[in-house]
């Protein structure tokens, strides 16, 4: 099968032997989505090699017949009506990245997202989903309700990630709330903050993608306009992926306000210690999110994934299309095996 | 009146005209304390001049005799029994140090210390407490309980400091908490977040200011036997004052954990954001606390002060005082004006 690897320090496409299940499911993989960390782990910040890509809808190829279903059925049991649905092969999935060892304290509370042991689809020592086919563990897939399409389901694992702030942080009607970053990231967390009805501003540079938000009725502001910004907001989402973004976190953020970091930058960076104590700021790193309240997102239609949408690639020409994503203005590019 | 002052890049001893009380409180200082932010000032970190010294114990010497202490007493109606005793001359005082403008929403809502045109006592726009008198308004003034002696109530001001993390996070008995840093500071935080009922671990690398911590039974940790704590804590106080402790904060606390930042460092310092998004760690700024809770632990003697007084001067040795608190195992250093 073909698969898009990043190898002894370079990318390409690659015929490899379909994966076998291993107990694990198959999936025959629809779309997959390109992030920025596979932009990262292609410039070799990550150490990661082997198959890119966790962002992804598949069908289910194949099963395995033991006790992985059980655990599978047993899980879905708890968490509700969407997964009782079942999974049998042909049903279309998406899937939970962090694949946990089961066995830790982290994973037996059905948490396996810092499992000390996990494996990370595309990212840590599992190959990923610029395939055509990946596997994963039965428990992490997740059948897609029917009304959402492809080009949407698609959008689950990122959209996941921008609602895994609200596990953190809670905001109401009255929270003042900004993201710092208008890609694809920024603008999924300024939609899913915004369902908490708390009024949003959205930061950026680039007038093309400010209007997608803009279209919608949220608040853009331009850097050239922050000055009379300072010090007035509760919550900020730094989702632009650079330090500068940080900097104007905390330059924009209210003492005793919260920043998010949603973003991971490569290397180290400056660190002003002084002014994080001296206006007791709280500082919160994000990574990923819940299915499921995705997902219900998606099924009411409640966030927009189809403006982000820049350009579908067949998954052969995968090299020309990070080649693109990395392009400027360019939101998400999807790959199709 | 002496004063001890930074001014020209340069630590003295001065002659000073007493204060005029201009509507605030003249108090006649008995003890002050050195802490490390004087230190700060004093090596030009900062960039206050004037009087240094926020931490005191005195007796009012004169009040205005107009609204300004109306407007304390109706504070003190508000804030309970230990401040209806009242303010009158000759009442032995401890003070908050930050002064607001009494007219913002926050000042308004009782809580000046974020007040953006705030004056901080020996810190910010404000001579401090290392001189014979002092001037601070009089709703910052709190009367002490007769029960704590002048040297204990000297310690109110890091005291609070240390209780202000109770009031950002919140710790129960089955809270793995540790400190970095032995110093004063370190010492205080380490006893207030056991009044919690967690078990608290102090790290530092003074065996001469663990024992203190030991001699009460909390259980200690030198930097070379750290390798096998790594991603074990709760809740981590980062009390040393350099970002060397800052590094082993984020090694230590588990994903998900809090790291409070509780001492400034000068300058920026390297910050590794990965790491802080991937194990989704919570980061809190604190700075000052309210006096009420800590005047309560010194009335109830719930913490040990006593054995963090290193040395007394006069106030007239002021420099010579400050370089000794500088010197190695040295831990709180009083001037007596």
């Amino acid at each position: 099968m073909n698969a898009l690897r990043y190898e002894n320090q370079k990318l390409s496409l690659a015929d490899l032997a379909k994966p076998g299940a291993d107990g694990e499911a198959i999936v025959r993989v629809t779309f997959s989505g390109i992030c920025n960390t596979d932009l990262e782990i292609a410039r070799g910040y990550a150490g990661f090699e082997g198959t890119l890509g966790h962002e992804f809808v598949g069908v289910i190829e194949e099963l395995p017949a033991d006790g992985a279903l059980a655990r599978s059925t047993e899980k879905a049991q708890r968490d509700g009506p969407l997964l009782r649905r079942g999974l049998v092969p042909g049903q279309r999935v998406v899937g939970e990245i962090n694949a946990g060892c089961g066995t830790c304290d982290l994973c037996r509370a059905g948490d396996p997202r810092h499992c000390p042991a996990r494996t990370v689809l595309g990212i840590v020592g599992r190959d990923g989903a610029h395939a055509e086919f990946l596997k994963l563990p039965v428990v992490n897939l997740i059948p897609v309700p029917d009304s959402i399409s492809d080009e949407h389901a698609v959008f689950t694992e990122p959209l996941a990630a921008a609602c895994g702030i609200l596990e953190q942080v809670s905001l109401t009607k009255d929270t003042s709330a900004a993201v710092i970053g208008d890609g694809k990231l920024g603008l999924l967390c300024e939609q899913v903050l915004a369902t908490t009805g708390a009024p949003v501003t959205l930061i950026g540079k680039h007038q093309s993608k400010l209007q997608i938000a803009a279209r919608r009725g949220v608040e853009i502001l331009t850097l050239d306009r922050l000055k009379s910004e300072k010090g007035k907001f509760d919550v900020i989402v730094e989702a632009s992926g650079s330090s500068s973004g940080f900097d104007l976190a905390l330059d924009l953020v209210r003492p005793r306000g919260t920043v998010v970091l949603k973003s991971t930058f490569h290397g180290k960076t400056d660190f002003d210690a002084a002014r994080i104590v001296v206006n007791e700021i709280n500082i919160v790193g994000s990574r990923c999110g819940r299915f499921l309240p995705a997902l219900k997102l998606l099924e009411q239609e409640r966030v927009d994934v189809e403006s982000l949408i820049s350009e579908q690639f067949a998954l052969r020409e995968g090299v020309r299309a990070m080649k693109r994503a990395t392009e400027k203005g360019v939101l998400k590019v999807l790959l199709r095996p």
